[in-house]
């Protein structure tokens, strides 16, 4: 029951967004209770072989910074300035995210970070964790749930408990709801590699049959996650397979490590309800799961808490109207990010390889260090700024339109000429 | 357990897939038992005011006569020879469906092709109904479910329980399978006409604020279906509403009537897992709910119910063989009937006004009756044959490209000179 306007929350999922939503709730005088099927992060090994390493982002940035943890967080942090590609055949070449210094991406280990975030949490008023405390029987009505052998009656559920939520399960039951799931015909292994050369950029391993990336460590190691068609990784030789693959990843004991590692899926999740009449409401994956590809899975989830926050903060009296603002705010730009999050896999398989393709970036990397204030490449958008995933794609259509309007070899050749007299013109 | 070859199958859901099924399975010398939560249609009273009526055509025809069922079937049914359009200014006019005679489709009410299903299958050895049993409890893996008290241990348990399906769900549960649900923006309400006139048609009142179709009956009434946005159906002037937007329906008592009815949904269902492993199967909307628009649920549902059998009967040692076959054979063509459907919605609401999309009919039925070996308009594909619902779409996108490659006006106007001419060389 409602104190005030405080408001009684009950969190299911101590994920990366449930822990740094509790921060943002309870700095608004609500109870927050946090609930994890899971041990806690601080005390339990970490979870090997399964977790996607993280890149931080300007959207998680700003969040955990709002929040008062970019500080706490960042000493996890090793910066990516760029991507160092790895090509099958010849030298590894290094390629900046951005033109300017602050366009880079932070690598963080998910246990890293998710420790961190409970720590925090765990010491504000009114921020519980029940780790290890499966939720059951959830009632969207009453709103309640089963859990450590009580009955919760919290004023709101929130679901943070991710792509295969639970509380959306609960939500959707019976309803006239959209709902589609679909799981990539790729899945992923982790992998480790000891490295030597400790590099701040983000390791790529292209191919159309295989590709893998590399987050780099605090120790200087490498989480390696090799992505690959479900068929091949249930090959038996993998591990000569991904040898002929990839014959640039050298990677120590692969036999033993593929072996060992349990196999991802990758899966995007739209859903049309993300919220019950003011009784509860979902977050990050739980609404909107989307494949890696653009390393904006976590960022947006962050950018959720929020958004959340925020409307819960504007209407603590009519959680019904918050819960819908916020949907209103957010679904449009989760519905962008999972279309750039697929399109972005098609980029890495097989794009990278065609000539015009590589030419049209080359065109927006020219014109965005010509006219660095009105043209940003997309991914400079969706990675280096706060603007909405809707607003960076409809700009960079924009741009895709003048490009094709002005004819392509026409601009590559006007601006790579302009920039030649410029280059001369202010030496370097 | 099989003795010899015989299998125990399980059948959730005695609607009109599940009877039809359990005469095609019984044929086979297999034992099944069907559980239904709803009472007997035999004893019950017909659910009024939820079942859009049926059209049967050309799919569902075979597959009742292939099961010996269509002398029985057709007793109950009306023949519409074509659309009788209720335009909103101007007298009502009739549009014959096809060229032959035959091109025909069947109004029957529901409750009638049920009974008459479910009493046929009955006095087959080998079937037992088991009314007012609903299934919990369902496991993909032994296989097994709980009903009426017990615990029934099948060889097979097949998913006839429609779009809200608790076998595929439990199917589905924590599976790497697409999934897909989408609710349509409009509902609909039955009403019910008792008409004077005795007309062999099936009524349409188009608009694209709300459609009207309605199904004869033996009687002489009419089965209504009113299509409306949700936003409209739950308006307190519905009664007004409808008679501003279809002032050509005129319905006895239609506020009470819409006041009594309840509102229905109209959902599309695709999921990419139809089987598990030899132990579970889906049919009709269980596994690929559309829109009624097409008029081809019911009639797809029973191809399922011919094709399922055909590869049961081929492979009874290797079940997992014969369902994947079933799946392979099936979905790609569902999946074009959901598209079309959700199409057909559009050209009732929208398209029937566009003077070019009607301009493109006349060419489609001008040039089939020029030469009807060779061109046929979708609509007769679709509804008029037991071609495939893909090839259908496939031969009918190769005539739009002829005709857009030739121009349409020229082809209207080759088309009507040359029918003009054959007309008058040929008189009726």
């Amino acid at each position: 029951m409602r104190d005030d306007l405080s408001i009684h929350f009950a969190v299911v999922g101590a994920g990366l967004a449930g822990s740094l939503l509790a921060v943002y709730l309870a700095g608004q005088g609500h109870r927050v209770d946090v609930y994890e099927r899971r041990a806690d992060p601080r005390v339990a090994p970490p979870d090997e072989g399964r977790s996607i390493n993280l890149g931080l982002s300007a959207r998680g940035i700003g969040a955990l910074r709002k929040a008062g943890l970019w500080d706490a967080v960042r000493t996890h942090t090793v910066p990516m300035r760029g991507r160092y590609v790895h090509p099958r055949e010849g030298r590894p070449f290094f390629h900046p995210y951005g033109r300017d210094p602050g366009e880079i991406l932070h690598s963080i280990r998910r246990d890293a970070l998710s420790r961190t975030l409970v720590e925090h949490a765990e010491k504000l008023q009114g921020v519980r964790f029940f780790f290890g405390t499966p939720v059951t029987a959830i009632d969207r009505d009453a709103p309640s749930f089963r859990a450590g052998g009580e009955t919760v009656t919290p004023d709101v559920i929130v679901g943070a408990d991710g792509a295969f939520s639970a509380v959306r399960a609960e939500l959707l039951r019976g309803r006239p709801a959209d709902f589609r799931q679909e799981f990539l015909p790729w899945g992923y292994k982790e992998l480790h590699l000891p490295y030597t050369e400790r590099l701040e950029a983000l390791h790529v391993w292209p191919g159309d049959q295989g590709l893998m990336v590399a987050h780099p460590n605090v120790d200087g190691s490498l989480t390696c996650t090799l992505f690959m068609d479900h068929h091949d990784l249930a090959r038996p030789d993998l591990a000569a397979f991904v040898k002929s693959v990839l014959p640039a990843a050298d990677l120590p004991d692969l036999a033993g490590q593929l072996a060992r590692n349990p196999v991802g899926h990758l899966v995007t999740v739209r859903t049309s309800k993300w919220h019950e009449d003011g009784r509860a409401v979902l977050i990050g994956d739980a609404c909107h799961a989307v494949y890696p590809f653009y390393g904006q899975g976590m960022n947006s989830a962050f950018e959720d808490c929020v958004v959340l926050a925020e409307c819960v903060e504007a209407r603590p009296d009519d959680l019904g109207a918050a819960f819908a603002a916020y949907q209103r705010r957010r679904k449009p730009h989760t519905d962008v990010l999972a279309d750039l999050s697929a399109d972005n896999f098609l980029e890495l398989r097989d794009r990278l390889r065609s000539p015009l393709h590589l030419a049209r970036k080359q065109v927006d990397t020219v014109l965005s260090r010509l006219l660095p204030d009105m043209w940003r490449p997309l991914y400079t958008m969706v990675s280096h700024t706060t603007m909405p995933y809707g607003e960076a794609l409809r700009r960079a259509r924009k741009q895709d339109r003048i490009v094709r309007a002005g004819g392509m070899t026409a601009a590559v050749g006007l601006a790579a000429a302009l920039l030649w007299r410029r280059d001369r013109r202010h030496p370097k």
